[in-house]
Order: C-alpha cells, then sequence, then structure tokens
C-alpha cells in the first residue's frame, strides 16, 4: 500500500477526535456523531439491494432492511409530529430534487429564499430547482427583524399563485413566523416545503416553532447539523399520500437502491433525540445566547436577535477584508468557522458562528466566555471584523477548553 | 429503548456473518465489503461539509477529505485507465442522472438498452432519464448471443443522431462487442456512457474489455457487484474537461456537500482491486462457468454463453410459476436470487444467479458442484423450473459449504 494512504488512514481514523479535542469547530452546519451512533452502522444491511415498499421489495431476504425502515419512519413522525417520512435519501439537497420532482413539473414556479438572505444553493434560483426545471422567484426578506417578510410573502403568493412555496435557510438567526404565508398557500393550492437541515435538532427539542403544526406540508432535513447524527436526509409530511407519491417516484426514477447500513445509525440517533432533543436544543439556544452576548461585551459586531436564538449568529466582516483569507486565518488558529451572506447589508459577508457543536461536546453558557474571548483575540473591530495579529496561545486555549 | 429496537440493532450488527455463513447469495447484485474496508468508515470526515473543488472547499478545515478526494480519484483512474474520476456520489443511479444533467438537455434523445434486455431502470425510458427531461430509444439486442446487437445500434445512431448513447446492463451474461457502435457515436457527436455497475470488478480485473479503452467517453458504475466494496457510486472518463463539467453540476446544484466519512472505505476497495482484482474477477468468471455447467448436468435449463463468462447467468422460470413467490420460496431455504427478464424470450422471466458473493467468501469452482447440488434440490424443469418439494437439509447444507 502507499505508504501516503497508511498514514491518510491513520490520521481519518483520529479525525473525530482531532476536531473534538484540538478545534474549536463553530461551523454552523457540522455535528460530530456519538460513538453509539457511528457504531451502529451496519454494513450487512447494505451488502444488497432493498428495493420498493417495505415487506414488498424486489429482493428476497431484505426482511430486515423493510424493519429499519419502519422503526426510522416510527421513530422520525413521533420525533416531528409528521404523518410520513421518507428515510432513504442520502442528503437534504437529494431531498430538495426528489420533492420538486415530485410535487412540481418542469416549468412550474417556486417562491423560494434568495442567496443574500442565507437561501441554500438546493433551495433556490441557480441551483438545484433548475435541476427540476423550476422557475423560482425570491420571497422578500426582512432585514430588520432579521427573518422572513410573512406579510410580504403572503401577499407575493396570493399574486404569483406558485406550484411550490419554499421555506427555511441555511442562515436563521431566530425563528420565522411562516403562519401568514402557509395559509397564503393553502389558498392558492400551493405545496410548501420547509427546509429545516439547519434547525430540525431545534424543532425535535421545542425551541423552534414545529412547521408541519404551523401546517407545512413537507419538512427536509438533513442529520448533521443541529441533528447529532451522521450525513443523511429526511423527508416528513403531513399527508401520507404525498409521503406515497415521492416514494414511489424513489423507486421507480430516482433511488434505485441505497445504502441500508446507514439506518442504524439514523435509527440510534433518532432513538437518542425522542429522550434528549430538549435538553440538547435548550443547551444549543442558551450557548447562542451567551456567546453573542459576551462577543458584544467584547467590542466584536454581532448580528443576533434580542431574544429567540437558534444555533447561529453572524459577525459581519470588515469589507475590506477578504472573507476566505480570514476564515483560513482562523483555521490555522484552531478555529474553524464558515461564512455567509451579511443579511442586514447586501454584497457584505459575515462570519456564521454556531454553537451546537460545541454543546453536543458538553459545552455549556459559562464556557462561551471563553469562546468569545478566543474569538476577541483573534479578531477586531467595530462595525466589520478584520484578523489582529495572532495570538500564538489559541491551540493551546481551545485544547485546554475542550478539555474540561 | 423500545425493546424491539435492541433485538433489532443485534441482529445488524450480525447481518453480514449471517449472509457469510447462513445464506447462499446467489444474488447478482450483491457484494460483502471486507472487515478492513467497512472499519475504514471514518466519521470524523463526514462532521462537517467539503463543498467544491478539492484544496479549494468552501469550508476550512477540510484538507484531509480533499485528500481522499484525490487519492480516490488517482487509484480509480489508475484501476480503469481512466483520465478523471468523480467520486462524491452515492450510487450509480445517482452518478447517472447526474451524467444525464452534465451532458445532456431536456428533449435530447438517448439510445438506451431496454428492460427486456436488462437495461436498468436508471438507465432506461420511464426510470432515471426522464428526471432528466431526456427522450429514449431503445437500442436493439441480439437474443441469440445474448448481447448487444452492435451493427444495428451503429446503424441506429448514424439515423437518429442522439445526444447520448447509454450502453451496459443489468443483465450481461457475456461481453458486448461495442466497437462499431462507440465509433458511430463519436462520428455523430454523441457521448457514450457505459454503466458498468454489474461487471466494473471484471474490468479491473481484466476479464471483461474495458469500455474506456475501447473509446467510450463515461464509465458509470456502483461499488458493491463485482467489486466488493460499501454502496457508493463511480463516474470515470476519458476527457477531463467533462470530469471538471460534472464536478461542477455537483457543486453547483446536484450535491452541495456529501458523506465523506465514506471515502477511506473506498479508497481501501479500490487498494485492495489494484493487486487482487485480476485474482478476484479470474475466480468469478471460473465459478460461473462451472456452476453453469454443474446447472445443465443437473437437468437445469441455462441461459449462459459457451464461453466468455461474467458474474452471471440466467435460469429461465417456467411461465406458470409466479416468480416472487418462487424466489421467496428459495429464500426460505436459505438461497438468495433475484429476478431478470428472460433476454431470450420476450415476456417471460428468469432466475439471474451471481457468482461474485461466493468468490468475495473464498469459494471456487469446485465448490459450485455443490451449489449447483443445492439448487437441483429446490428446482426442477427441463425448459422453466418450478420449485421442486422443499429439501429440509438445504439450510444445513448451506452452513456446511459456507464452514469450510
Amino acid at each position: 500500500m502507499n505508504p501516503d494512504h497508511a498514514s491518510l488512514f491513520a490520521a481519518a481514523r483520529d479525525h473525530a477526535d482531532t476536531l473534538a479535542r484540538h478545534r474549536l469547530v463553530l461551523y454552523a452546519g457540522a455535528n460530530l456523531p456519538s460513538p453509539e451512533v457511528s457504531a451502529a452502522t451496519a454494513p450487512g444491511l447494505g451488502a444488497m439491494p432493498a428495493m420498493g415498499p417495505s415487506f414488498d421489495k424486489e429482493q428476497p431476504g431484505t426482511e430486515m432492511v423493510s424493519r429499519f425502515e419502519v422503526a426510522v419512519r416510527e421513530e422520525a413522525c413521533a420525533l416531528f409530529g409528521a404523518a410520513w417520512a421518507e428515510p432513504r435519501l442520502p442528503s437534504a439537497t437529494l431531498c430538495n430534487l426528489a420533492v420538486f420532482h415530485a410535487f412540481a413539473r418542469p416549468g412550474d414556479l417556486m417562491l423560494a429564499p434568495g442567496a443574500a438572505h442565507g437561501g441554500h444553493l438546493s433551495q433556490r434560483r441557480g441551483g438545484t430547482p433548475e435541476l427540476a426545471g423550476l422557475a423560482c422567484a425570491e420571497l422578500p426578506f426582512d432585514a430588520t427583524g432579521l427573518c422572513l417578510d410573512t406579510a410580504g410573502a403572503a401577499r407575493m403568493v396570493e399574486q404569483r399563485r406558485p406550484r411550490l412555496v419554499m421555506l427555511g435557510r441555511s442562515v436563521m438567526v431566530r425563528p420565522d413566523d411562516i403562519a401568514e404565508v402557509v395559509a397564503a398557500a393553502r389558498a392558492v393550492g400551493a405545496t410548501t416545503v420547509f427546509d429545516a437541515s439547519h434547525v430540525a435538532g431545534l424543532i425535535a427539542g421545542g425551541t423552534y416553532p414545529n412547521p408541519l403544526s404551523q401546517g407545512v406540508d413537507v419538512l427536509v432535513t438533513s442529520t448533521y447539523k443541529t441533528l447529532p447524527g451522521m450525513p443523511h436526509g429526511l423527508v416528513l409530511g403531513r399527508d401520507p399520500a404525498q409521503g406515497e407519491a415521492l416514494a414511489r417516484l424513489l423507486d421507480a426514477r430516482f433511488l434505485a437502491n441505497y445504502n441500508a447500513a446507514l439506518l442504524p445509525p439514523l435509527l440510534r440517533l433518532l432513538v437518542a433525540m425522542r429522550t434528549g432533543a430538549a435538553a440538547y436544543a435548550a443547551r444549543i439556544v442558551a450557548n447562542t445566547a451567551a456567546l453573542a452576548s459576551a462577543c458584544r461585551q467584547r467590542g466584536l459586531p454581532v448580528i443576533a436577535p434580542e431574544a429567540g436564538h437558534t444555533h447561529q449568529f453572524l459577525i459581519p466582516i470588515d469589507p475590506d477584508v477578504e472573507p476566505r483569507a480570514l476564515i483560513a486565518t482562523l483555521a490555522a488558529s484552531g478555529v474553524i468557522v464558515g461564512l455567509c451572506p451579511d443579511i442586514t447589508r447586501p454584497g457584505r459577508t459575515a462570519l456564521r458562528v454556531g454553537t451546537q457543536f460545541l454543546a453536543t461536546l458538553g459545552l455549556g453558557a459559562l464556557a462561551m466566555e471563553e469562546v468569545a474571548g478566543l474569538l476577541a483575540a483573534l479578531l477586531t473591530g467595530p462595525e466589520g471584523v478584520s484578523p489582529r495579529t495572532v495570538a500564538g496561545d489559541v491551540p493551546a486555549r481551545i485544547a485546554a477548553l475542550l478539555a474540561r
């Protein structure tokens, strides 16, 4: 074997431990599955296809896969208050694509969040919807309230009469009020989809309003952001007929087979969340509020609501600083954080700071003081941040913080 | 935790062992990864996204994912003689969908294998190509020669001037001769795609002609049929510009993130195949020839070539027998085999018998005598098989065979 590969395999095996002990992971779309979740991966279940409905599959000898499909569906429905769940898709982006194909036709109009407001490429114009031939128009955003302009969105739905309305974004620093737009969509016969990839764990834990309870038809999520699982996709919904339509599409055109080895870790995650999501979500939200406050106290600019936090807030970047160079500088000190549009100032970029990874490691609100201190040691600027002269003791301070 | 879940997790953990020790897996589209391959799964690598080109990703701290992407590409290109490889797609079906979007536009014509000749739903009319808006016309098949009618296909390419020509099928009992159709496709500017999901391990091992060497533009494969890996997808090709176009599509519209935890097991598989594929493929093909011959000697009808075997052959089913009931009966005795169209008699169904799973377990040509004996104990019929009165000792005979 290539000796480089040997060192690479060893480093891969140790990488989760490296992240947990030597990196301050503030990336808002990341998480670390527990050892129990990871260890549930069952390669035997992926050894052959299991195509078609549970317990009516094309392949014999697949009863155990069917049992996991049913168990995952039941746990997911219980966790999110859904009537149906589709557990076979590998990512939220592919969930969105499958949903577009199942519930719209080429040429149909979808209202969707814009990139400047934190819409994900799988939701918006120029991204995944193009593959399904959808026309996209941007939903209005309330930059002052840091949330969807629900009244404006409702008016747009009434005027444009879209086939689909896509809600949720990658950047959500507080819960959107979606009641009005959901009612408008229902009135014109549009199907509503909420991409909860970033806030699914908060919905499960009750700190973010449940879109399905508010009348949304279809909820899509990934499983490794505020849910502490391995990467996977889930689609859930209210109308069983829509679940069956999606399943038929997957069987006939979209999936054929899938890797059922990944169902047991997904089931482990959902079972753990049924009892653990409330405390986990409460910790995340409390940490976000504490970290935003501690950053402000240290003079860092923060875009966050007064109350009603999620797992993330923004730190605007000085427009004279190259954003990717800034996050590379932070990463060189062990701080892993991503970029997003500054949702309050068009054309500008912000750091998107997420607290869910640290919550998984057991860090609480008190530890957020030291996290803010680390950020203030690396960043400066009252309106938009730029890098300070690098504080050489940051890696040691991170290791000390994570060793507690 | 639900006590049913506890037993379910335990059964999932043991399932690979159950398949290896207590089931005669003759399903032609299955395989079991080695313990080394499975154990290489690295949840830490999947903990956060790694979007964009290797070493130029949106997310900081993703250098190790980039190193695995590069290593997988290099190993895959070496194994298949390709100029580029795309390692990020989770299944061959999704590879095909991505290829359709990357290299064709809605309304374009694709010539593709028909379902009656073993075309997979991801290749053919009514299946995955519909999602990309492709029009499909069926390539001609030589039912006597049990292979593609390459001269007829070449004429069809000249007449119809398609955008894409899809080669390869789920049912391939001998290598197709594709030279003429590939030349015709090149002459009209059509892109050729070969779905090697079933025969990739035989191509790597040199017992099936390499489509890329024969001028095919794009090769798509899954990794758990004649390649003994975990389920995954690979796309490979000859023209680096096509690889870049596919990668851009994945980044901008199709994938966003993917589960990089699965790259290390894919790299392990490819490294093992670089030295092991030749012997493995030779064993598979020898076993197929031996098993087909031994079945014929026991009076079972067999659809297989005189020479030039792959990993599979067909046993036609009596038209008065319900095929799914037959495979359920076989499964009740521990024999796992699937169905396919009888490629020689339209409208009729056959058992598709594959030998690659048993080759992975180390069984050789001599053991095929006992495998044929087990099939003959369960099946009867000179033209098409029906179930015998069940021989109650079959499970014990399977366990004895696999314990050797």
